[in-house]
């Protein structure tokens, strides 16, 4: 008790004076040096925000804002009702792996179909599988093995089929990135990528920074490394820019994770604004940036604006592009574009995790990028996706009760959906999945789990008909939480 | 010095009495028990052999054999002619992974072949394409797409395609191996099923036992989770036993490593006497057990023993079988048969490393084997590969000098030579290489990399001519340094 009454002591001795830097921001300063140099334990509870509002004599709100930055930053844990305490420092590395099957949920449409036939499936994206031309895959796969003979079931080097690196480099100057094919390392999906990159660049305790909400693969794969994570709230134009930059000031992150394009969950696109600026950021913080650009090609009104890795004019972006997530995801395809630094690192890291990708699926690729196949597969996508895309957007704004809200995405395949207020995602989406309808429950979205608010709807896998059934059953759903 | 004064006379106290536990066993126990409590700090050199010998009344061999079987577990560190010291307890995380280029070499035969054009390759394990049927293979995939349309190109569910883990099922019944169809996992290739196992089971500081030498794949792995490593010497019957039991009673490993079939690289195999003690012994001291039965269908004059999987009572192998390694294997496709209590577990870090294997392979195979086509590839690899094998070992047989020697495996496609005293194999293969023969130096394959004497020769990627001229090359390289 003596010992606490010491601690609390030392928020009286804090001083905030008026100036460049917010109050808010100097506050949370303040505590988070108290919280490094060990005068705050783990688990040392933060004053009550009246009570420190008064003694600093600062509006309440200041204080809220300090808790919440910290919060975010995985340094305070904020419980319900009792206020908010000091979180413990060393993060565990996952020796004993959670259950992953959301994961698996929200990527495989057939992920235990068989327990739940009938069901409506909102809550996995994936590509509908007849939008890929089986003739044409055919005609592609025989011309290779008429190529090729059995070399093509050789082992390709553990960076990847060189005349595939060629192509992809090649298609890279349309979004006005400039590659050397040495610079890519082929990997078997955007999954992979994140892993290699997690392991290649995290060690425990090292800091890495996402979006907030982000895609629960990236946090399972930098949690397993042992990362502190800190979560960047979205906002319409991309990551919260104040936030973003008081982070990166005061945790120094060596990695940072963004989807720029239709991230994921949210479906927002970062502004022009707000991409010259984060590049301005990390060179001065001096961070990795690992670009997931996973869905860039189903922006259906105008196109997506060039990746980050455009404007990387200090080589610190890791571009991670999926081939197979809007081709054929089965066949598990997709590479980084690498920073000189780092090409070694990954290649090791690579051979460590599976030797090589499968080298008759990069040869069929490749072939079907040199034939220019590629633009016009986007192009029907964009087609047949942006009408049913469309259509869901205009049925769930109808739908939505005035007090839950939707985002509206440039593209992509789903929607972010926030529930009217004290609704539980995950009681929402058992309800619903009771009444024959499959949502994604929002909070593994989460790099920290707390925000139990938010659901994922996903058409990509239904028929119009199927779209107006699960509304109709979402909407039965949102009438029983009302 | 006073300190180091104390710690020496530590050594006086040691109390050794003839018995049951041999004396040199006694010495290591209470060697290593003052270097876990701390008496005997890192760095600190052990006493030179003889003196210590003279003060505790033993024969200098015993010392030897007690230092040898610490430097085994890497607990001490043997420097030529500086004696030996105790080891760093911590062992790091491969923050910077290493170069990993040896152990794509030794995979992959078309590794940097631009550079090395002309070379006689010894150095890798690798099928000559030419063995795969083209043919049969387009039949096979040409009635898969005709069964399954676009969904061949689906995601599959992370723990595998079902009908092909009940093909695997009832495959491992060739094996006596009883396998549900739930217990199998399907992979992409072997090394994965290695990492995986090493990221669900390992954690920083455990332990983990292999055979010395032993596959340079699987210390990667293990390494890169900071995990211990204890290798136990290779005889022609197997690990050796009294070693194996000794390390299993002092360091209690948590995962024991081990190729009971043509192990890679000796090519040694398993007795049945071996593996009955193998299984006694786990169960005793409570170990998980890695089986990697990679090339067991590769003996060339009797089958291969049943795989310690079949002699599983307690549900503790967790047996790794490639396919793709002697069918195709640009193709990644392997499986884990596992124990129920870690099926879980496996799936998870299966997420967390890349989702799913690529689908249509797994199609693909799973008709392969449900044609039953895959005996009757066994039989003509053998029929291959068992002629070209004799002939090289006869040929190596003639060749080599009377102070080098070499193994006699059962089967397989590579054989394992003892360079004559004080030839070191790197200095060899580089001299072989720019003669223009890649051999595969051994010390790569040694747990701690002490041993550095060895070379591994295989002839599978070569015609019988180009044995010739890579063994001629070979004669005129030992020539070089007799």
């Amino acid at each position: 008790m003596t010992s606490e009454r010491a601690q609390f002591d030392a928020f009286v001795s804090i001083q905030l004076t008026k100036g460049k830097t917010p109050l808010y921001a100097q506050l949370a300063d303040a505590i988070l040096e108290k919280i490094d140099t060990g005068v705050l334990a783990p688990g040392y509870p933060l004053p009550p925000v009246r009570q420190l509002a008064k003694v600093l004599g600062v509006n309440p709100g200041t204080v809220v804002r300090a808790y919440k930055e910290l919060e975010q930053g995985g340094r305070v844990i904020s419980r319900q009702g009792s206020g908010s305490v000091v979180a413990e420092r060393q993060i565990a590395v996952d020796s004993e792996p959670r259950d992953l099957s959301s994961l698996e949920e929200i990527t495989n449409p057939e992920y235990e179909a068989e327990a739940e036939s009938g069901a409506v499936n909102m809550r996995s994206i994936s590509l509908n599988p007849d939008v890929v031309s089986i003739r044409q895959f055919r005609g592609i796969l025989s011309d290779v093995l008429d190529r090729d003979g059995a070399r093509a079931f050789s082992y390709t080097t553990s960076q990847g089929f060189l005349p595939l690196r060629e192509s992809i480099a090649a298609y890279l100057e349309n979004y006005g990135v400039k590659a050397d094919p040495a610079q890519i390392q082929i990997i078997s999906g955007a999954q992979q990528g994140i892993d290699i990159a997690a392991r290649a660049l995290l060690n425990r305790g090292d800091t890495v920074m996402t979006e907030s909400p982000t895609y629960p693969g990236a946090i399972a794969a930098f949690r397993a490394r042992g990362a502190q994570m800190i979560g960047i709230p979205m906002t319409p134009d991309g990551i919260d820019l104040t936030s973003f930059e008081a982070h990166l000031r005061r945790f120094r992150p060596r990695l940072v994770y963004l989807m720029p394009n239709i991230q994921n969950p949210t479906g927002y696109s970062y502004s022009l604004a707000a991409r010259q600026r984060i590049m301005g950021l990390l060179r001065f913080y001096d961070a990795w940036l690992l670009e997931d650009d996973y869905m860039r090609e189903l922006t259906y009104d105008k196109d997506a604006l060039a990746p980050l890795k455009a404007l990387d004019r200090d080589d610190r972006v890791i571009y991670l592009k999926s081939f197979s997530k809007i081709f054929m995801p089965g066949l598990r395809l997709a590479f980084l574009c690498l920073p000189q630094a780092l090409l070694a690192r990954f290649r090791s890291v690579k051979r460590l995790t599976d030797i090589a990708t499968s080298g008759l699926t990069q040869r069929v690729f490749d072939l079907y990028l040199r034939r220019n196949l590629w633009p016009a597969h986007v192009a029907n996508l964009r087609r047949v996706y942006g009408t049913q895309f469309r259509y869901t957007e205009r049925r769930l704004e109808e739908i939505l009760p005035s007090d839950a809200t939707m985002t509206h995405p440039d593209g992509g395949l789903s929607f972010w959906i926030t529930l009217p207020p004290n609704v539980d995602a995950a009681a929402f989406c058992a309800e619903a999945a009771k009444r024959g309808l499959l949502l994604a429950d929002g909070s593994p979205f989460y790099p920290h789990g707390t925000d139990r608010g938010h659901i994922r709807l996903s058409h990509s896998t239904l028929t119009l008909q199927q779209v107006e059934s699960g509304l109709s059953i979402l909407q039965q759903t949102l009438a029983r939480f009302s």
